[in-house]
């Protein structure tokens, strides 16, 4: 395949699987990786023609945007909690959630819980308890992993999503506020990278957990 | 006094007086406007040598950097609410209970009730609910005045303060935070000003409350 | 309704009901928070798609882009003023006043009142006095609150529009000169904001107002 | 002098000589370039020790931080107004008028007639259209321009200064804003350039004066 | 006309007419303005519809995006030179010499005479001479009106354009760097306004020029 | 103590204990803080004064700029590695090391190890396939942890640090970089953040791992 | 051809002939440009219209956008490496290429060696070697042109490509992180700018390679 | 040493040796660097009393800041030109110097050729072209490389400077107009990196020439 190096490697050195970023492929290209070689192949930001040609050679998710051939069985391992502040986040965590079970980590999700009614975040608590890791999705003023990572002792994978108006449109305010955070116990991936949080999840679980 | 063009006439068209902005000020004109004209004169933003060359002209308080000279009795209204979410909040949080306090306003105040410890501020909901308005200074990502609008009746006015480090340093954080915010019920001034924030607290009980 | 979580508590909690924010819902979505439940529904920032959906489920408005379902007959209160700099401002305008009326608040406007013609801002100030709060949107320089703030005697909600070419184009450099106006009793809300706007005058109104 | 090429011919070619910008010279280099040549010399932006050093060599201003030799008599021209906003901005007014005095220039001053008291401004109405030339500077939200420009004939040149705090330190806000104005007629300058707003009003009415 | 407040007095009291701004007027107000009152009428910023619409009423520029009812003659004053650095700032140029045509000023074009062929521009050097006043269009790097200012007596009214790519697109380089010039006599206009730069012109001309 | 609202709770609660930001007290807040209740105490970003005052109550570090009385005794648990890329980041990796020592987790650290000399890397990976987490401090153009999370299947929690000149100076592009980065498996804390780092590694390892 | 004003000698003045920037052409002007004059005839950035209307005046190629008309024939010289960092950077390193070609000098391309898996670019480095200037492009974080310079010792042209996502998106992030490096013997060009780094390699090898 | 992981290889491996970066140096840490190994030892950013703590052991440079011991003897090679816009560049350009010369390259210099007045720059024209690559430094507006490579046919490297006022203070209106300049042959290092300048220079000279 042309101008393509494929990373074959790269599981076995780094414990995460090389995964295939929709925006820079062309529809041959993606095609033709999907028809090569064998067992997992993933793919995220795929665009809706890129999804169509996908059909028939992987399972394809419109919400998460995602093509997946022959995902992991899910692992006995615990699982990884993700909660949006809204529902115009939740596209971003589909994706999260589609890179976990495609490699076999349970998920529990918890969306639209966001400060401005802090009693439907506090409803779930105990939940979030039994989470090993958080994956919290949110927008605007990106206040919830500041409230959630005051409240319980998992760590906090903080996504900022680009869902906002005025100043908060694109995801900067929530990126900047996630970083300034004066709770502890917060690490932070880039704007709308649902794919970014899980690969940080399931390095930290794998490398970590011992059952 | 060359230079300076007295507003005389400013409260009785805004239902605000002239106050004095320390910074652009010479020490003389300070002193000059502290022994002219008569009645209530106030001057913030004063640096450490300006505030001890208007000792014995004023009243001057260091934690708030302000002088005042004859304030106003305190009035029956209702009570304006300050709260910060830490301690390096505080002077701002004194800039605008100095400015209330030197025209009559009765003020109440709950300092460090952060979200890293929602306990802390869920713990004065029922003192929070008394005010008439509320002013939240926070700096670092902002989140207080989210959460305090999600929680009160109140309309909430919100200083973003320029505590913090790395990308919170200068507060542009916490004012972006603030005005992206999804708690309806917010309105926001500029960074630390403890002063535009009593300014409107003040311009709206008198022109709103009516015993 | 999946994923969402309805904050049936928020108005009795905070004094202002959830609101319907389009831009993050589907038409299904829309539709059944339309036909569930009794009374008011309001929903803001609806596409032409969205606005279309609704007809027949609430009173639709084109150039505010709201849709609302079981208004509030007007109350005796004070009213609110609304003016605009330009003629581009109106939409957002448009919005404050869609938000006010649902809830019951007597509006008046005064539009295309800006700098260039101080003329006929003055001309009208007999009228704002009138008002309990103004709410002033503004794109371009957003100079029109420091004028009206110095002019008379009701706190200023001030709104940055993103009418502008060249360096005011989105509405940050508005936003910065509201908030950095030399006239004190303004607070600002978040860019076309004009929801947010009259969040913050029902709040206030509702709050401080005793007949 | 090494490495100063000091370039004789500019006042002939362009009509306005050249200037020593203070910040990057040594205060040899000054001195020698004070105590050679004839005629004019003008030097700004001199910091405390420069201005010491240059004593007895030239006419030293503290407030403009300008020094000046052989200052060329003041001309029959029309004169150049300056205004400001407050009194921060006039040591950037200063320096302007320390550049057109030098240069035979009749200037016109009118300062802290900012837009929070508009009638301060109006009061002076007739003495603004007297001049040929309107130098305004502010700092803040930078209004003034906007309603000078909408009331006078005279061509502005507005001077955003770095007078404020928070979102308007530094001088971007009022130099946006201005850049922004909704009134025509508006031509801007760096930030604090007093001396760049006196040289486009030199090279106006050098260029387009005839008596 | 409802929501228009037409400034009839602007031209009496200002020196300069009151401009439609094509971006915030739909169809109809545009169809009605130019049917109503009697002399010049001048609309810019139209976009194609808009332009279409204005057929049969004004005459309808496609280049500069203008529309123009009963222009006035030109008249006898020294002209205005609009000089551009590429072939893709000629738009912006030709808005400046459609309101400047307009309203009866003469000009001269030099267009595409930018710093990296030194030789075009040095090549017009007697004719730029002979303005009055030069408007200056540049993208990218800006860099045209130093090298002019530096070369000729004529104030320069400098244009920022959007033309560019990577770190310049949108205009900003280019603003920035003019008012970064270290050649005096330069002031600037906001990014691609012809309209701005020729305001400017017009008020200065008016207002200094002497037959 | 006034105005301070102790946590006692926040260790119980999340995990992690509440700790000292020296930026926002006084001399006498903290050597009462370290004078009270038992146990651990600790304080990070103090100044020289601080540091000096508190000498005798606590075990004091020049280089972390932190001060620790009681810490917890080294625990049975998988390292956290520590880099840095050059020398110029030793003290805030020395911050995450003094945190993490104070809670009794057992530290490696690998200084001076940037990309201009990879091999100074590639001589230690084995060293780092044994660390649980890694904590990545780099400054400049910030690529070390992008090349790290390319070799081993530790989670990396990336701290851009301020080091730089020019664009890098702040950190800013250390921290986008670290965001932006193509190697899964990055989580980024706020500039300089030491302590951000260790907090969200102590959380991981206590949560996740078993023995 | 009206309002271009072509430069002959671009080419004798400066060793690089003048070439076509596509963005701000008509198509024709680009079929007039390429039917005039005799030689080399070279336009980069060019739309698929602009390129559909050059077929059969010039050799047109999709991916790299260009078109040329007489390419120079292959020169005996050093080549020129261009490598990119993923496959997303392949159009920028095609129009590097395109231009390189047309004035005769040899290429090799190294694509799709980024840092994520250093063992692609260890790979190719013994012919890295071989190469008299390199052109590295890459997005997202920037990171490798730090590694490559720190490990040949050819001059690194470095060209930041706005591939990427959140805060990579545009390239900003890539073009600073190119400046910070930490690795010596790098300039950088703008974004997306292929055709800058060849003009620059041009440049270098035709003026100082003898062969 | 500790934690300074010296790179001994890196001249055979890159051809560039490694330089001390002075900035994150103890005064100890120079000084070991300083006494041990042999050969040449460079040293660059360092403060005054870096420098002061470096004579005995090294020819310390107070304009360039830097300190070198045993430099390498002049080579014969083509020279670099360094030319500066202003007086204010020039420890800029002293420190490219100061490198070149400890390298063994020969070095001429043209200070103070600004665009303020081209006939200076355009006086050593013919001396420019015998220069093997130029390096230019300027500050302000950074227009003086545009004109440069517009004029030579050698390479340009350029250096922003921090020099300026306003818009321009920190050298970030430079860097961009650089970048964004429309004269091919043009490449760009940080801001106020003499340094990065000279390396890329002395790599270009070094893989490129042959006598």
């Amino acid at each position: 395949m042309t101008d393509i190096r494929w990373d074959e490697g790269r599981e076995a050195r780094t414990g995460f699987p090389e995964v295939i970023f929709g925006k820079s492929k062309s529809i041959e290209q993606l095609q033709r990786l999907f028809r090569e070689g064998e067992g997992l192949r993933l793919a995220t930001q795929l665009d809706a023609a890129q999804r169509e040609a996908l059909r028939g050679l992987a399972e394809v998710d419109e919400l998460s945007r995602t093509a997946v051939r022959n995902p992991r069985p899910e692992r006995e391992l615990p699982p990884v909690g993700i909660l949006t502040g809204g529902t115009g986040d939740i596209p971003v965590a589909e994706e999260a959630r589609a890179v976990l079970r495609a490699l076999g980590h349970p998920v529990r999700t918890f969306f639209d819980v966001g400060v401005a009614g802090l009693h439907r975040m506090q409803g779930v608590l105990p939940e979030l308890r039994e989470c090993a890791v958080l994956i919290v999705c949110a927008g605007m003023e990106g206040a919830l992993p500041s409230v959630v990572a005051g409240l319980v002792d998992a760590p906090v994978i903080a996504v900022p999503t680009s869902v906002g108006t005025g100043v908060s449109e694109g995801g900067r305010v929530a990126l900047h506020a996630m970083l300034a955070s004066c709770s502890p116990g917060i690490a932070v991936v880039n704007i709308d990278s649902g794919f970014g949080a899980a690969a940080m999840a399931v390095k930290t679980v794998n490398k970590l957990h011992r059952p």
